[in-house]
């Protein structure tokens, strides 16, 4: 370690761990007096010459009365799901998370991303019914009424598009925020009822293999699913973060198909057959097939494997000036935990693992962090995500090299960019400006 | 056991564990076929007779726009905070979470209650500015830009309203839900800078030992805190559930003292001085301040004690018809973790332990859950909850010997009914009606 790469301040060595200024992140993981050293010396703030502060306008006179349902402040409305089909054309709708705007460890409700193939359905939930129906010993009718009355159960889980981070499989980076490249997966705790609770009351015909999951929107979307993941996480999910669930993500009722491909976490969902062979659903054999670069296919590809990315600092997050900075992003793993995060400030040529913001959930957001000193000249910022099955996210070369870039097809083939989750490069220029490059 | 206490199904016991119909939690722990065995026999549900199901009106036409901000359902409209204060008159504001019609382990941004005393003010965040001065060794002033800079933490934990459950002092039960009762309480995953890095910015003089934190509300509202708690766990909150704060939890920053006392948690936060002895302030020594039997006060009560209650069923949500349930409800600890929950269904004649929902956080709600077979005959619901430090929610009685019933004080002596933690009472009468009692 060159000598210069340390700060001393009050008897705590602060030490560069890795290439461009990355500090160690255990100081975050001490707490107290360790965790403030890394912090000392930031310099960012004013000294407060003067006492007492002037009064604003807000602090004179009598605020606003409290709604029964409390609305955002009227200047976080810059904070906002991009969509991809604002005047409802007939075709899908995509809303994506702005995590570069956002903090923690899940997804507030109306910032969860949202993608619905034939609109939002107003499904009055009086109405709504849910069958189990097909190699059952008894079909069943469900109610909200009478599955409130079964065993529930809460989990934090990410769901994500299996289009997600499409854009990069692009050739050339394409300039875009975290929020365009990686807006396609949020995280929520989701309350329901598991679904082998109600297999058991339905009964199982030995004969059974999957299940089809069918949707009360327009398109009556479906797709098949395999008995054993019914009988292991799969739940009916009725609550999304405390509430019912929004519109946008199922209300009211959807499938919730831990750490699998967000389309087969059915919406609306208001029939689930079982049967011995998967449908080869209109959403399973075109939209959500992967091609490859052989031009065949997957035949399925359920699982959202292990990924990580920055929000901060990302592109539209401009960083002002030299000095220190929190270098954040989020983790998951279709798989379980996430085992490790490792960041590197200067293209990959060094690594050091960030710190992990505890609990750490299986199939759920993970926040990671790390301290870094920007000396002011150029880096690269990337981070590296394990899994606790052992899974490593690939670099872009080793996932180009069994994937392929962006494939363009007949779109009666369906659309070939699927499942990307190699790591993302954000390159920081001189003037703190932060933008988007394949290193 | 009597044998007649069980119930078999597929070779697996289902044990009664307590009177009046209480079945073992463990159903819950063991997953899987276990956790069915429970289920089996809930017969609740219609046979399908017929497939297809009927269409209703949003399954054939293209449904609504995705929003840039999603929202909630029409028919979810009800699900609201009630409101002491609509009007806005000029005095304090308080909404209530309606805890009966939530589920999971937090409380979303729209329905964490919120206590204004002089409303909810319009605050620019760009003007916004936080001073720490006082005995410090250089005060400094910290935009919400500077801020963002710092190392951040995420941690769940609830809030809790001093008066939350005051209407239970009273020598009758009121006829009131769960809402009405417990409705100031609510827990969120909050974002932030741990107050022990800013004030290794700022230096601490040797003589301070106490903190006033002022907000930006018109009141200036002020409390005092210890210093050990700001180098403990005091976090400067900037995000709420992933979000920033909405405005009547105290946008753009609060002050967060998890565990203790709402009030104290001042929102709207611009100014920390430190000094040698605690301010005296209005809230501290007149809203806030606990006036015991004897007429003495505590001269502080700083805590959030042990506490539980049972949110389904609770009153408003009748049972229909006999059978089984789950009876679920939410405990807390200032103290920390939850160790242990357990239900009663006989007014506390006999008593089993309830399933908490996992992760069990220090400082946030836990979820319990019991399954329940309900006979049709009367039934009183109660849960007792632990923490890891060995504390027990009291029964009414022992509480009230300590802490006497309703007080009335001349409003200028305060408000004396404050930190009741003591055993909610449901009495489910033969029509599944449930209401509050004392028992």
């Amino acid at each position: 370690m060159d000598p210069r790469d340390r700060t001393t301040r009050g008897g705590e060595a602060l030490e560069v761990v890795a290439g461009n200024g990355l500090l160690d992140r255990r100081a975050f993981l001490r707490g107290g007096a360790a965790f403030a050293a890394v912090v000392s010396g930031y310099t960012l703030t004013k000294s407060a010459a003067a006492e007492p502060l002037a009064d604003d306008p807000w602090s004179r006179m009598p605020g606003a009365v409290s709604p029964p349902y409390e609305q955002r402040s009227r200047f976080e409305e810059k904070v906002a799901r991009t969509l991809s089909n604002p005047q409802g054309e007939t075709r899908t709708s995509h809303a994506r998370t702005p995590h570069h705007l956002l903090n923690g460890t899940f997804t507030p409700n109306g910032l969860h991303f949202t993608i619905v193939h034939s609109g939002t359905p107003d499904i009055d939930p009086d109405r709504h019914r849910l069958v189990i129906h097909g190699l059952v010993k008894r079909p069943l009718v469900f109610t909200l009424d009478t599955l409130a009355r079964y065993p529930m159960l809460s989990r934090m889980t990410f769901v994500e598009c299996g289009g997600n981070s499409a854009p990069m499989f692009s050739k050339e980076p394409i300039q875009a925020s975290v929020q365009a490249l990686h807006g396609l997966v949020s995280c929520a705790e989701w309350t329901g009822v598991p679904l082998s609770t109600l297999l058991e009351e339905t009964g199982v015909d030995p004969k059974a293999k999957w299940l089809i999951a069918e949707g009360a929107d327009s398109l009556a979307l479906s797709r098949s699913f395999p008995l054993s993941k019914a009988l292991d996480d799969a739940m009916i999910a009725l609550y999304q973060n405390g509430e019912r669930l929004m519109p946008g993500n199922g209300y009211p009722m959807r499938l919730l198909l831990p750490g699998w491909e967000g389309n087969m976490n059915v919406k609306f969902l208001r029939r689930l057959k079982l049967v011995e062979e998967p449908g080869m659903s209109y959403y399973e054999t075109r939209t959500y097939s992967q091609i490859l670069p052989s031009g065949k296919a997957y035949r399925f590809y359920f699982l959202q494997e292990v990924k990580s990315f920055i929000t901060h600092p990302s592109p539209g997050l401009a960083l002002k000036g030299p000095g220190y900075y929190e270098i954040s992003g989020i983790a998951y793993s279709g798989n379980g935990r996430i085992s490790k995060v490792v960041v590197s400030a200067d293209g990959g040529r060094s690594w050091a693992e960030a710190a992990l913001q505890t609990p750490v959930l299986s199939k759920a957001f993970t926040r990671f962090r790390m301290p870094w000193r920007w000396d002011g000249g150029p880096a690269v910022l990337q981070s590296r995500a394990w899994d606790e099955a052992g899974n490593v996210q690939p670099t872009r070369a080793q996932f180009v090299a069994v994937r392929g870039e962006t494939q363009k097809v007949p779109p009666v083939l369906g659309f070939p960019n699927q499942h990307y989750n190699s790591i993302t490069s954000w390159a920081v220029d001189s003037k703190g400006e932060v933008r988007h490059v394949y290193a």
